[in-house]
């Protein structure tokens, strides 16, 4: 029973030396954080920042880095004299894939806060860690402050995952909650979200989904033990939601989010990421702002759902020192969880194979007929309507009527495929006189 | 950095052989998921149900018990050859502290589900464990299926708490719900839980509140890195709550759920159970039935909400075998995340000294004055009110009225020992006819 011994080593008096490599917000709280609770865990063991190496050497970041060591370069930084290699500096390529790289082929611990890196270079690093026996913890890389990655790796270890599924990034709740709260549009709400620092000055990544889909690529991977593949993620963005879907999906019982769902089926592993109507009072409703959540389902549990700050330097900051906390109390968890040989290689289900129910805006040419011919082409594919609605959208009275309306169809449970092919019979017909939006509905979130 | 390895020593490929004392519903889960699952977190080491031990040998469970060596007397279990004494027989002494004690001192790992158990002798079971370097571990105990252990131990690890609180106990959350929902009084629920299998024959730990002490002390100990200590915890349970205050709190913009709330003061840790007022909306609030939600509070990380299943067989036992998985795995986390030696003794704060809103329900004589004579008291002590709501209860025709009236007062933040004083007062002055009846009102949460 050696191996499950809790007794520490003589080592565990002297300090676990780490290198930060990138002195932004979130590697400034780290370092606060850090030197706020010089005891760590109780490992007895000191956290001692030996090194660190950012873009600009002179900028007042609010913490004292007297004593550590500068380093222009992050993978001269990486295979120096430290103990953990901290990544901090983000992106998917360039210094932080050959800092990561060059040091864990030095065999020393990272803890990164970036899924970028991972969701285009997870398998490789996973392997390069494993090679060389070095930790690789990723906490602060999905959902900011919440400990998500630990709850499915370690909390539900050998426990049977059916479906993983949350709120993944804060700047698209953001911007929904606003356009609901304050009836605003896509475009007034992400240019107010850039200002407050909430969105990049290029929002696609956030807005588009794919910050999204990277999280969930990971969560995604330790849930149903499968190699980690962001490739396979179907993804859609928040650019066409308009204030009127966020109108009627309140008057249906509704919310939209922007969602990334992983599901286990038969078939493989369904990963997608796009807006969903989820039934107002449920968790993933009622988490607005930049706050995150995640619903994790499986048949022994029912429901776990864990909310909190999904981004910010402390909360990030917190998730960082938590794996250094890891590394200095001597635990070393296997990053996805299990050695990649006992991994299930990935699969994604044939395309066209989600059923559900959908939200369907149309806008129709407001001429005699084109409601049935609609309504003909739905039930033509089988297609069961459980509500239908037409709006007039409001104009002010010194300007003409619009030559179009808004109908909203909310369609039972049906194939993808099949409202598909109706709605292109639809265009067809030249009964809709721009692209209809469709949202997915989740029924029992 | 040997100490850091992700490597597995050649041991793990060999069974982890665990032996199983108590087969009632969890323990029966417990099985029938490791039967289910036979790779366990992909730590190669198949996990093995060597051992068992129940009161009834008989007795069908519905698993294959057919590999198991049976043990009338569970301490002979306990220091068998195993690995793993898992220990799911319930009660704070007898065999299960006996069974517990041989383990640990066999250098025996421990997994158990056991608050009572831990509440009571916690410190003595983690110096024993510390003393043999066995593993003592027991994310069963708290929550049920909600990795609340974990998620403070670890995946806070380091980063400061300022509070803990949430629904512990699934009976009390859903005799409040069905109180609320179907205007019942608490015993009709209490009954009714009783049918259904949710409260015990002797509903006390539950309803008075002593469950939920267990689990906060527990939690308390591992968030504040105290020592545990149960007897520390001030505890008042739900058998006074009437239909009228679910109505009123409603009414007021709240709901009552009973808390358990560990806080961190400048004075030591306050640690208290009581029905709890708090905001519709929040996510307490809209817990209902058997399910738990815990609330960690840091100013790192702001707010993390976690909910799910707290109580039943098969929630429970993913939390059994998530212990076992870590221990198949080669990871033994300390039992309080950090050894006895860098605990800090618990501390309570000064009795009297808590400040908050109230709310109070007072039944009083329905005479001229009364109500004046009420508000000159609370006046006296300095205390505000913020609102004021005097209530008729509704009796049908045929009876005479009833000789009293509600009065519900709500209170700005003021001293508890203040509001007990000017409560004495209004008794002293025959106002009000029966006792008052006092609820606390959690305003932030």
């Amino acid at each position: 029973m050696s191996s499950l011994s809790t007794r520490r080593s003589a080592d565990s008096v002297t300090s676990l030396k780490i290198g930060i490599a990138g002195l932004g917000t979130v590697g400034a709280a780290t370092i606060k954080l850090l030197h706020a609770e010089p005891t760590h865990g109780g490992s007895g063991r000191n956290i001692e920042v030996a090194a660190v190496s950012a873009r600009s050497r002179d900028r007042d970041r609010g913490v004292d880095l007297s004593g550590a060591t500068w380093f222009d370069d992050p993978v001269a930084l990486a295979t120096s004299d430290i103990d953990v290699f901290v990544e901090l500096m983000g992106g998917a390529e360039g210094s932080a894939l050959k800092s990561v790289e060059a040091a864990l082929a030095a065999g020393k611990a990272v803890v990164t806060a970036n899924k970028a890196l991972l969701a285009a270079h997870g398998m490789h690093l996973v392997t390069l860690a494993e090679a060389s026996g070095a930790p690789l913890l990723y906490e602060a890389a999905v959902a900011g402050g919440i400990p998500v990655i630990r709850t499915v790796r370690d909390g539900l270890a050998g426990v049977p995952i059916k479906s993983v599924l949350g709120i993944l990034n804060g700047t698209c709740n953001y911007i929904l909650t606003r356009m609901e709260n304050e009836g605003l549009t896509f475009d007034e709400c992400l240019a107010e979200a850039q200002r407050l620092g909430y969105a990049e000055a290029d929002p696609t990544f956030d807005v588009d989904g794919f910050d999204t889909a990277h999280k969930l690529a990971i969560l995604s991977s330790i849930a149903f033990t499968t190699e980690l593949r962001a490739d396979g993620v179907s993804v859609e963005g928040i650019r066409g939601i308009e204030p009127a879907d966020l109108m009627a999906a309140r008057e249906l019982g509704f919310r939209i989010k922007l969602l990334g769902i992983a599901t286990m089926t038969e078939d493989g592993v369904d990963q997608r990421v796009h807006p969903t109507m989820v039934p107002l009072g449920s968790a993933l409703a009622e988490t607005s702002g930049v706050t995150n959540a995640v619903s994790i389902r499986g048949p022994a549990f029912g429901e776990l759902v864990l909310s909190g700050p999904g981004a910010g330097g402390d909360a990030t900051a917190s998730a960082v020192v938590s794996d250094l906390t890891d590394l200095a109390r001597g635990l070393a968890p296997t990053p996805l969880g299990r050695p990649t040989s006992a991994l299930m290689p990935f699969k994604k289900p044939e395309a066209g194979g989600h059923r559900g129910a959908f939200y369907v805006r149309l806008p129709i040419a407001d001429r005699a007929g084109a409601f049935a011919a609609l309504a003909q082409r739905m039930a033509s594919e089988g297609i069961s309507l459980e509500q239908i609605v037409q709006k007039t959208p409001h104009r002010p009275d010194h300007l003409p009527p619009l030559q179009e309306q808004t109908v909203v169809l909310v369609t039972y449970t049906t194939d993808e495929a099949a409202l598909k092919r109706a709605l292109k019979a639809i265009a067809d017909d030249g009964v809709i006189v721009r692209a209809p939006h469709v949202i997915r509905i989740a029924q029992t979130l």
